[in-house]
């Protein structure tokens, strides 16, 4: 499902682009492209003739750059640009990237992916030796860091920052004359490098902002690199060693498009075998399959083309839902009042439904969802899920920073079916994920990271480990209170 | 496809509710379920304790409506709403309904979908009575009949005033006591009604609507009737026994929703089995199915489960596509810099692909998506369209009104496939699409209309007939000369 | 005092132009003059080539034409513009004027200055044959009975229908091919006509607007004059004789701008002689003459010079007052916070202050500028106002409709003069005021409407009879009782 | 003259709130009468029980508390205010004050009227040092030394940096529990302080702000001074005992509103003399004196009382000229487009006109008024400045960073009456100047700063002390040049 419907957040997309004209119109097809990654602010970030200029603001991209104008006014050969979701640091525009940054002698601009694990430590350090921050967001304190460092390059300087700060990230950095791009050594956000026909250079999330660009794919940005792109090229560089593969799972499951690749591997393919998978893991005595839409289509006609039973379009989503401001009440959502998704009644009526959704988080939508088939007249709803139960918070970029809000570290899958009203309910296991994405890494479960499913988590928690700790042992006793045992 | 990617567009939706509170609130749960039918401009009218109130603005329901606030300020429970598609009047706040009228003694408000073939004449009538317009919009000219009748009652000038006008239009009439709802004589726009749990009526263009307001679907409004709602309840009255069935087919080609039923027919079934018969119709020797998302993905799995060819995700639509203002230039468009759509290319890379579209127009979309598909690698691509090809201007509310700039009407399925750059083109027959709505209805073509395909025209032309009768000479001209014929 | 600060009210500026180029900007300009006549409304209506193109919105003009662009889109070589300011009719976009007007044939554009007496009467009747209105402005009433007049030319048909229409009007229409200005019979509403060095004429409300577009003062439209320009220039006919001037006379004493003449007579000098007779009518023992800015500082002068006592600056206006929307609560009213006007403490402490004001209406604000004075200091406050009491309401432009606002209807001057807590309190006699103006004209009271001051109304008063009646008898009644007599 | 129409602007006004309910309301009001010291941002910051919250703005006051809900939505006891001009750092949201700094302990908030002389250096230094700076203004400097500081306090901390800083500064600084106050050591900037009747303590810039609040003035704030306001009450501490007062003569001569006070100098008095002296050092054979609304109505009225001549309105200022955008062009200026001001020809026509400015800048608005009144018929114009000819740029707070765009540094008493086409021009001399302001300071210039005058600057110019001298060379040299002599 899309992020408007589901309460589970990716932070943010990038774009940056070194080396022709027009370069903030493209930054704009780019964001354009991965709006689906943040909704909440954007902006870009253009060098126009070594002088850097930040047009950004709240909401979608559109409302950013609401006219043409505003766009033209953008002139420059090298850009970088940012659409964001607001983990860490309120949504006030201060924190909208890329973040300028105004010295006596040169100017930076900065836009990130991801989430530092151990930025409180950091920023309490930085202050207690005089630094005054003005955003709430992790990429001040990279800003902070580089300008600490006694390297004489700024090249060693950025290095030697990066090697500070802990946890996921995907940063570009934009100077006078010079783009950078920077991946967190278990590379658990995506990054990626093409290269337009006139020979610029781009780097962004996701691939398919390469596409809409005309860009051609050159490689994947590895786990520890830096990117150094100016006017001698393209230089690849390892600010550590010390790297280990550990890409978010979730990136497959429900944040990436299905037409982006991601170390090779197209998004939708790898959902269709989940959903494959899923349909040998868990087959359903039932009349037809339906997804929930849009990101469980993919999942959901693998899951038919293996089960042999037709798939059908039983659920339709409002293509305005990006929009409303506008909810209905509690009382008029009793009455069955959902503005973004509605069942094809002529479809499911009488009929015995899988319904395949891509994950469950805090289970209030498939709740929802389950109602709306029945109500339209659906005898069975079978509700197969295409990844793992999500019982475990992720630190490093998605919007789950607590286990209480995820409905599968509280409530067994039984539990979970009840809650729900579903028929039958289950999930795709850990192996098959892994199986089914298929990643050719040597790394600890193929180059993913599945903590959210099983706990393992790939990097020491820093700041968060206290609270993490905390929270577990909690809920640990909690679970044992209501089995009735202690 | 969706609106926003073709040049096709539906005229308006409307949404009417009488006897309960929130009926504002509903109105506008309503419009948001009808707002693919019109993007332009967006209104609603209460009743409240019999003073008019309307709110109408330019742009989407949402820009309308930007807050809570502005929708809480109207109280009422009766409201009539619109989301409006500009074909006839220009795009200005004037036209935008519902069209609010301020008598010394009363008030009325008035929606509209669809487009009258005698406005011009009329309007020249009343004005050289002394009538002043106001709008440019249809819209008015019912209210000046009204006005002018000489019927003893509001009930019966009312049925003389729809007894005058032509061509197509559901409309909706909002007064201080009561709501009517009328459909012209062919019913070529889709008008149903439903009920709430606490008795109240609503009225509007398709069942989706109901749906996401928890209306239970009572009937559908047939050609010709006048329903009156008010305290004593819902009374339908014929205004006109010469009616004759001619529901717009690209309705259910197109326009309508997925999830709606019109005449009981479910949108998405009527799609899946034009899919199947096309099918049956055109095979193609390929490896996949693929269809133009949104609107032709019913179709695409209908043709996928007839043909046993795997249905598969290779086209991706950018779901915030709403909203842009900022297009890219002619040149970045060369590029292949395309914001709306992109193909997958992990999934149609070294393959044969089964293009289905619902419909074309113009032409020029179906020429971008097979160069996208092909630049994307995919070997084959066999463009396959569910629905006959467009040949004829429409009267009673597609916003077509010139042959001219149908491709079809201009070139042969031959030259069309040429012009698209793809391997093999066919369109379904209007004998398969009347078989695959299969409505039941005595009228000729089982009740549909489907002049489009065939220029067979359910009724007179009026101000139309002139200068349709020039542009097919214009055209058979045309035709001759290019075929070095005369 | 200015509109902001007093609840007396203007009800619009007009200003049109024919015969260069920069239409558009000039009207703006010269609106720009006129603002102090209406801050609710403004609109420009240009004739570019044939076509008129109608930009208007709520506001001041400034808010309207927010960007140079929005002019500049308005080309053409002649255009009309209003400033409004709303009695009759609410404060909607629909009674934003110019007024456009579209027929199948041709197009007008209608600004308006005044208020009509048997507008009420008009609309019923042409409703009762068939007529919509759109808007609640009179202006609509005229438009409507000159596509009504069956008389042979255009020309004549205006005519006919300013025949019909009762009370105090300025009208310019835009057509075309040709401006068309009307004055009423008593030329309530001051209108003159000036001319560009091009040879382009200038038609406004007063020559403030002429003097800022750098035109040449021509003449005065008379009672009962339809003005006519077009490509053979300007004619000047009279389409009634039956006229007897009666300008009202609070343009002199508070609405129009200082720097206007109307009549040959300037404004300041005007206030300034009515300053000077009021202080030979009504001296006051006193230190120093102060007037309330901006309005009465003339008058306050003209005391000062007359009296001999020093003119001081004993009250400052605050010059961003016409854009506040935040008012105090009446507790921080209490607490002395008054935004708009403050006393100059270090001026008025320990002295006896003449107070000149140029008209009281509701009084409010006099009060509040008394305790202003005595909380700085102020020894004594001697109030003078330069105008004679206001008693009756004004049916003819001034937003005063009914004498139940006007405290001078309702209190003696003693009782007054304790309701303000001024040491003492006189006005202006109304012969002094038709004095100091010294209008050259034969009519009634020197061809001065003073209907406001002795009830003596130069027309009937049509629809407003009854209720005005009425309303006289009440006052009467309870003034009756006030004083304990029946 | 108004900062609208002429080129010399304040850079800012400051109000400061402690101890009660309304804060943000009261700091709203406060600032509205102080709008006229800065048009371009204002914002406020409240203490919402320890936490800082703030809403800040590009435009006026008005513009930026566009409603009562966004005003009412900043709670809290305590607030701080500033309403801005931009001299030092560029028009960006980021640089509106107050300036909120965020730590992880801790938040403040910063407002500032003045220019700090050492910024540059300052600035320098403290980014050698890893300081990140995000906005362009001084204000951000004083923040990063107070957090460099190493002493043991907040108060001492606050002091070290005030002794670091260099120039004309009037501070207020909120923290949690606690609002600073803070003068430079000459004062240079007005800040006074007052009590409403419930205790609360009152900082700001001029008394204007005090009395619209309904509060007491307690005292002037002196140099060197640095205000504790908390729970405890007021303390009033010495950060520095090298002081000597300077306070800026412009503030009297222009900047500030007549009703205020300054170190017990009415203002309008001030000027008032000015206005008699001036009249005595230069009087002038005419029929009436004229000022330039509204700054020199004081003076003109003084000039009148000391010389006989009456006192006219002969221009008249358009009270909407605060928000004009669109500007005429310059064809349209030499055809006698002029917005701001218009000349009443009923007055000026035929006569000799005393026309008093309080000062004259760039001399392009002198020039214009003059031709206005001759065009208006004026006979003769004798043009007398309240002030003497300003020569010399000013570091410490008005926005005249360069002499070269001072017309009297460039040109002759004679060269510029020829310039402006006036029949005689005579200024104020600075003797007469601090006589009329009359300030009890035993400092030199009687505490006065006239450096723009006489070019004896109170302070040394630091980072401004080369770029001064090269400036007055070359302008000497070219004085040479003009007169032939090198």
């Amino acid at each position: 499902m899309q992020s408007e419907v589901k309460s589970l957040n990716e932070e943010c997309g990038v774009f940056g682009i070194w080396g022709t004209p027009d370069a903030a119109k493209l930054t704009y097809f780019g964001l354009f492209a991965l709006q689906h990654r943040g909704q909440e602010g954007a902006g870009i970030t253009v060098n126009e003739q070594g002088r850097l200029r930040t047009e950004r603001g709240l909401g979608l991209l559109t409302d950013v750059f609401s006219s043409q104008q505003k766009l033209n006014d953008l002139r420059g050969t090298a850009a970088i640009g940012h659409v964001r979701y607001s983990t860490a640091g309120a949504n006030t525009l201060e924190n909208v990237q890329p973040l300028p940054f105004n010295f006596s002698d040169t100017q930076f601009a900065l836009a990130h992916n991801g989430n530092l694990t151990n930025a409180i430590s950091l920023r309490k350090d930085l202050e207690a030796s005089g630094a005054i921050f003005h955003s709430s967001s992790d990429s001040e304190i990279l800003m902070h860091l580089i300008r600490c460092s006694k390297a004489a390059t700024l090249d060693e300087q950025v290095k030697a920052a990066l090697r500070k700060i802990k946890g996921g990230f995907a940063y570009l950095l934009l100077t006078k004359d010079r783009l950078y791009a920077a991946l967190d050594p278990n590379g658990f956000r995506p990054l990626v490098v093409g290269q337009l026909a006139n020979g610029a250079y781009v780097v962004c999330s996701e691939t398919c902002a390469l596409n809409v660009v005309g860009a051609t794919f050159k490689c994947d940005v590895h786990p520890g690199e830096l990117l150094i792109i100016d006017a001698a090229g393209l230089r690849i560089e390892q600010y550590t060693n010390k790297t280990k593969l550990a890409i978010c799972s979730m990136e497959f499951i429900y944040f990436a498009r299905p037409d982006s690749e991601i170390y090779g591997v197209n998004v939708h393919s790898a959902r269709k075998r989940m959903g494959k998978l899923l349909a040998r893991e868990h087959p359903a005595d039932a009349d037809m399959v339906i997804g929930v839409p849009n990101s469980s289509l993919s999942a959901a006609s693998g899951y038919s083309e293996e089960s042999g039973l037709p798939y059908e379009i039983g659920l339709v989503k409002n293509q305005y839902s990006a929009r409303t401001f506008i909810e209905p009440t509690q009382e008029l959502r009793e009455q069955g009042v959902f503005l973004k998704l509605s069942a094809v009644k002529g479809v499911v009526a009488g009929k015995r439904v899988v319904l395949v959704d891509d994950s469950i988080v805090r289970g209030t939508t498939s709740r929802r969802i389950v109602k709306l088939l029945k109500d339209a007249g659906a005898k069975e709803v079978h509700l197969r899920i295409a990844s793992p139960p999500l019982r475990f918070p992720c630190f490093y970029g998605i919007d789950i920073q607590s286990a209480r809000e995820l409905i599968a570290a509280n409530q067994s899958v039984a539990e979970m079916a009840a809650t729900f009203g579903c028929d039958s309910l289950a999930f795709l296991s850990t192996a098959n994920l892994i199986k089914a994405i298929n990643l050719k890494s040597a790394a600890p479960y193929h180059g993913l990271c599945v903590a959210y499913f099983n706990g393992d988590y790939p990097t020491p928690l820093y700041d968060y480990q206290e609270e993490y700790d905390t929270e577990q042992q909690q809920l640990a006793h909690e679970r044992g209170e209501l089995n009735g045992c202690v």
